[in-house]
Parts: structure tokens; C-alpha cells; sequence
């Protein structure tokens, strides 16, 4: 008997009649004779909807009151799926994070799961249940609600695969596996049957959020197989595992297994930043105390006691960026939101010298400047005008080998 | 320092702007020099609206997963009115019926309180914090949710005013205290400024709902001063405590203390019942299976080998009668909603002989049949016509010397 852990997020249970199609999916999965745990976040919009209803009290919600309402979402969407369950002729029964043993690090809004106490989730299991367990929450040491941040709900469904041994974890999302690149523009792209966790690692980075990263991660740690399948169809997906096998999708290694691109970028240049310690840490330290999600960062080599600071962010943090900067004093700073992002990801770089050099000269084949680089062992990402980023990601899956025959 | 658990009903904390207003109130009373433990109930429609969308998913929802859903009706609201205490000044902290120590005998859907371990209550009051608890809930031997049932709230207050050894417990309500009468019928009708647990008893299980009975009950047993009170204005309501205490409003001893009348009665008689051993058990068994609220129960005395049977419900009711009656083979019965039920109820009662004599001289003389007739040691209440029954109780209130001067 396999153990599988399945997680639906929110999209999936938005309203009565998917949180059945839902009910229906994870009935079958028990019924051909597997244990299931199923993760579920809060259904559609009710997070969102409890986040204004916060807003019209305060606009400094205490995190730990914010945790303790945001809760609530999921515990309605268990609670639902297992009468839905039951409703079918299944057995089921609902537990929320702290009742599922998810014991976390007390840090309100971003909790991290410090180790689950599974005995409850295991007796429900050989009981004959199936166990529909609350996403995204957990409880501390002194007994308060913690939640993990939004798509922590990835990261519980990981952490309960991890805990149980678990055979695989399926994560259920509006798509149906990882692409060689996005299939609207890449007319060649096609569905990875596996790709490795680094390599999905690197795909989340770029913005390619199909899993939370910190879950990959775990799921890396401990080697939980996971799948990214779809909850429409019933069509494999994309395994994420250790090393990726061949099989007869992949008949060749592929160096480059994926193109990536992101137009939501706001590039940033900071000109004459004072050349003193601890100037890019202040810099960084202000934004992100405004929250702004810094992506890339250049910083060019010295040339004389001032320097340039580059890095990309996202286009709706442009007000806060400018509050920043002006903030820190530093008033010769460049702001442009005309360029975009293009990444090539693969686990086979490390092996293979020149994949970098063989990615800017495709761009400079096409006329392309290059305004900003960012590599890291199995990914080049490089910041170009926007007008560029379409054609390139389609010659560059053509370049590394990736059109579908 | 006073301890002050204070208890507001969903319709208080309904939307923003009136959780504000009860974050207010219970600010005022903190910064007056009192440990103040508030219990709230879910947002207005908030549990309606919960059992509804169980409803599109099944139409036996298991009662467990009925109160793990029904509970995060209350979680949501002692978050936000934390918020809202913060956000005014006051140092809040939320907890949900479990964190707050409500043990239960996990009964679901109907659970009673079996202690209250309130270290985590004591402890954040010694903190400097205004505690808001989420009524209506507990936590089982295992871990699972319960609920105490509708109106649980009140429950839950006194139950946490007899943990922490509270100096009162204040019921906030939408009427500003207990009537001598429905000041809507008798215009001479008074607020009590105070009536005893058994009094109190009496006139909820009338019909005058102000507080759950079960939470005059567990009032009475320890000994806690209940104060009902309105939550749109400072005046002071009624207190309910053992014994009434002169005072100014109260200048001579009443006999009587309040006159009620319920619209919404029922009056089923049941002819030819066989006498025999165990049939009265049979028919309120079988209506009570069916969810029958029976109130007033009368079997006169034999004349035969058949007898008569009589009982009250509700209104709505009726087609569940119909049914039981039918399928327990009773087939001469006759429901009648033309009535209404009157009552007087006092302590002063059981040392005064002739107080249901001179109630029923009163309602002869207006020319008023009685059809039915229950008494207590501390309340008689009668079925007469529904168009006696106004008259009836301005006369009832003037009879018994209750008129406002």
C-alpha cells in the first residue's frame, strides 16, 4: 500500500462544486488502495477577503491576530472537503495544522516547520481515513497559530510527504507540469516528464512559481519524489526528483532544459554609490524593510571611489524603490521598466563549459544588448529590452536543442 | 483590581464598524482598572452562512466536521477585535475556545464544558492584556474541536468567569436588561434591576431568551454575578444573583416578578391514548428524535381505558407532528395555532399560597378560557385563546402590583 500526499490549492476548492470534483479526485486515489493525505489552502479569494476585512480595522495588523484569522481559511476548506468526502462514501476526516502535528518556529506570517508529530495524522490513516489536513499553519511552542506565508501550503504538503515516508507528493495546480518554456510564445515548448529539484529550483526563481521554492528544497533534503500535475486532467505531469532518468521522452541529456522569461522587471542603476563598507548592505537592508523583492543584483568593479549598484525588481515596487533611494540620499539612481528578464536553466551547465558564451551570442545574433547578467551553477538569466524577449526565447529553444520534433 | 468577563452575541461584532464599537466598550473598561476577559460570538451571519455551503456538499454533514467548520466563525472574530482593541491602544491578545483552556466532553455539536485550565488566560492577564476568547467552543481528550451549541456563548463566559474567579460576568444583549414584562404589550412594564438564577431560569426557558439557561445554571452553581446589559448604551441592565437584594427601585418584596407571553405556541392534544406502561415515553421520544421542542407537558387523569395526552411546541413545528404522530399509528389528534402561552414568574411564589388561584381568577374574569395548565414552584403559566393574551397581561402586571408608578 503507497502512501501519497496531495495538495489543491485554493483555486481548486473555491466553491462547492470543485471542492466535489476535488472530493472525487482524492476518493479515487484511496480507493485504487493508497493512504492519502490531502493538503488544502483556503478556498479562492477568502484569504484575500479576510486581509481587507483586517484593512478596515487597522493598517498594522498585529501578525500573530493576522495569523489567527488567515487560519481560519484553511480550517473551512478541511472541514468542507470532508464532508464532501463522506457525502461520497468516503471515510474521511479533517485535521488543521496544529491538530496534524505541524509544530513550527513561532515567527508570525513565516513560520518554518520545525518537525511534525505525525502520530494523529497515522492513526487516522490506518484507521482507514483519509486525512484532509489544513495548509499553510502550524503551532509554537506556546501554543499559538503560525502560518508559513502565503504558498506555504507547498511546503506543509512536502513536510507531511517527508514525515510519512510518503511515496510521492502530488502538488495539483492550474497547469499541467513544467514546460521547456512558456508554451504561448514557444510554439516548440513541450512538458518535462522530469526535471531535477535544483533545476525547479531555478525555475521558481525566475518566476515560474508552480512550487514555493522552500518546499523544493525539502523535498531535495529529504528526497520526496513530487509531482506537478494538473487538476483538470488526469494526464501525467512533471516528477521532481534527484537525478532525472532517461526515459523515452528524453533520449538525449539535455544541457538546457528550460527557457524562462519574465517582462514584469523594473531595472535599477545606482550610479556614484559611495566605495565604503557596508553601503550595499544599508541599501538592501531599506528595501527590504519596505518589502520590495529584490531579484538580480550587479555590482560592476571599481573604477574610482564611487561605483554602480545595479538590480531588478518588480514594475509595482517602483514607488517604493524611489521612497527608498531618496530616503538613503542617493540621488543618481536610473529607474526603467522597459526591459525584461530571459533565463536558460540546466542541471548539465555544470558539466558544460560555454553554455553561457553560446547564450549571449544567440542574443547578440539577434541584434540583442545585454544590459544586466545573472548566472548561478545550472542558470543564466540576462536582462534585455523587452521588444528582444520573445524572439529570443524561441531561438534559444531552438540553439539548446529543446523544439519539440 | 476587578476581573470582568464580558460576553457579546454575533449581531455586536456583525461588521467593522461595530466591532469598533465593542472594542470601545471594552477598552473603556480596561482602562477603568479591571482584568478584562471578553468573549465573543461568530460575525453576524457568519454560521449561517457556514451551514449553508455545508449544505451544498451534503445534507448529513458529520456533526465533528460541522464544528471544526462552524468554529472558525469565532476565530475570525476575536482576531479582528484584537485588531481593533490595538488599534485604539489597548494591548489585546486573542485566543481561540482551545488556547483558552475549554476542555470538553467531545460531544460535538452539543458539548458541555467539563474545566477550563486558564493558565493561558491568567498568565496574558498578568501580561497587561485584554483577553478576547472565542465562545461557543472547547477542545475533546483528543484533541478534536467541539462546540457547545447555539447561544454557547453565554455559556462559555460564566464558565470563564468561574475559572478566573470573576467579580461579574456582563452579558451584553440588544435589549437593555430583563422586563417585568414585554414593554411592547404592558406599558407599566419596568427593567428588574435584579432577579434571581431561578427566576431567571424560568423566564428563558418562556421564551425570554436573554441568556442561554444552561449559563444561568452554572451561574447559579458558583455562586457569579451575571449583569445583562445593552451594548448601545451605559445604563445599567439587570443583575442576576442568588438572592434580590432591596434596593430603591425595589421597595416592597414582589411576589410576582414578571409577566411573559409567548405567540408562537402550538397546543396538540392527543385522544384515546391506550393506558399503558411506557406510551408517553414512546411519543416524546420519537418527537424528540425528530428535533420537537416540546415545552408545557399535560396528562390528565384517567377516565377510562384510554386517556388524553396534551403538549406545546412551536409553531413551525407542525409538520414534524403530524409525522411522528402518524407513524406512531395515533390517528384521533387534533394541533391547534390559535393559542398562546402567559405566565407569571416569581420566587416569592413558594411562600405565597393563592398566586395561581389569583391568576386564574384574573384571566376569568377578562372572560378568558384556560386551556392548559403547567406550574412550577416558582412559575405557572397557562395556554388561553391568542386574542386574550395582550389584555391579559397588562392585567396580569396590574393584578400582581408590578405597574411603573
Amino acid at each position: 500500500m503507497s502512501i501519497i500526499v496531495q495538495k489543491f490549492g485554493g483555486s481548486s476548492v473555491a466553491n462547492a462544486e470543485r471542492i466535489q470534483r476535488v472530493a472525487k479526485r482524492v476518493g479515487e486515489t484511496a480507493a485504487a488502495g493508497n493512504q492519502v493525505v490531502v493538503i488544502v489552502s483556503a478556498m479562492g479569494d477568502t484569504t484575500d477577503d479576510l486581509i481587507a476585512l483586517a484593512r478596515q480595522l487597522t493598517q498594522n495588523p498585529s501578525r500573530r491576530e493576522m495569523d489567527m484569522l488567515l487560519a481560519t481559511g484553511e480550517q473551512q476548506s478541511i472541514a468542507l472537503l470532508a464532508m464532501a468526502l463522506n457525502e461520497m462514501g468516503y471515510a474521511a476526516i479533517s485535521l488543521t495544522g496544529p491538530q496534524a502535528g505541524y509544530h513550527t518556529d513561532g515567527i508570525f506570517a513565516k513560520a518554518k516547520i520545525l518537525e511534525i508529530a505525525g502520530e494523529r495524522v497515522k492513526q487516522e490513516l490506518d484507521n482507514g481515513n483519509i486525512v484532509v489536513v489544513a495548509g499553510f499553519q502550524g503551532i509554537d511552542a506556546i501554543g499559538d497559530i503560525n502560518t508559513l506565508g502565503r504558498g506555504g501550503s507547498d511546503t506543509s504538503a512536502v513536510a507531511m510527504a517527508v514525515a510519512l515516508k510518503a511515496d510521492v507528493c502530488e502538488i495539483f495546480t492550474d497547469v499541467d507540469g513544467v514546460y521547456t518554456a512558456d508554451p504561448r510564445v514557444v510554439k516548440k515548448a513541450w512538458k518535462m516528464p522530469q526535471v531535477s529539484y535544483d533545476e525547479m529550483l531555478e525555475m521558481a526563481a525566475m518566476g515560474a512559481l508552480v512550487l514555493q521554492p522552500r518546499s523544493v528544497e525539502i523535498a531535495k533534503q529529504y528526497g520526496i519524489k513530487l509531482h506537478v500535475r494538473s487538476s483538470f486532467n488526469y494526464s501525467e505531469g512533471t516528477i521532481v526528483l534527484e537525478e532525472v532518468t532517461m526515459n523515452e521522452n528524453i533520449e538525449k541529456e539535455y544541457v538546457v532544459i528550460g527557457v524562462a522569461h519574465d517582462m514584469n522587471v523594473l531595472k535599477v542603476n545606482i550610479f556614484d554609490v559611495p566605495d565604503q563598507p557596508g553601503i550595499a548592505s544599508k541599501i538592501f537592508s531599506a528595501l527590504a524593510k519596505e518589502k520590495v523583492n529584490v531579484d538580480m543584483i550587479v555590482q560592476a568593479g571599481k573604477q574610482s571611489e564611487y561605483q554602480e549598484i545595479s538590480f531588478t525588481t518588480g514594475r509595482d515596487d517602483q514607488d517604493k524603490v524611489k521612497k527608498v533611494l531618496d530616503g538613503l540620499g542617493l540621488i543618481n539612481y536610473n529607474l526603467d521598466g522597459t526591459v525584461a528578464k530571459i533565463s536558460i536553466v540546466g542541471a548539465g551547465m555544470i558539466t558544460n563549459p560555454g553554455v553561457a558564451a553560446k547564450m549571449f551570442r544567440i542574443l547578440a545574433d539577434k541584434g540583442c544588448n545585454i544590459e544586466m547578467i545573472s548566472t548561478s551553477e545550472i542558470k543564466v538569466s540576462c536582462i534585455v529590452a523587452q521588444e528582444y524577449v520573445k524572439d529570443a526565447a524561441v531561438a534559444l529553444h531552438t540553439a539548446f536543442g529543446l523544439d519539440a520534433e
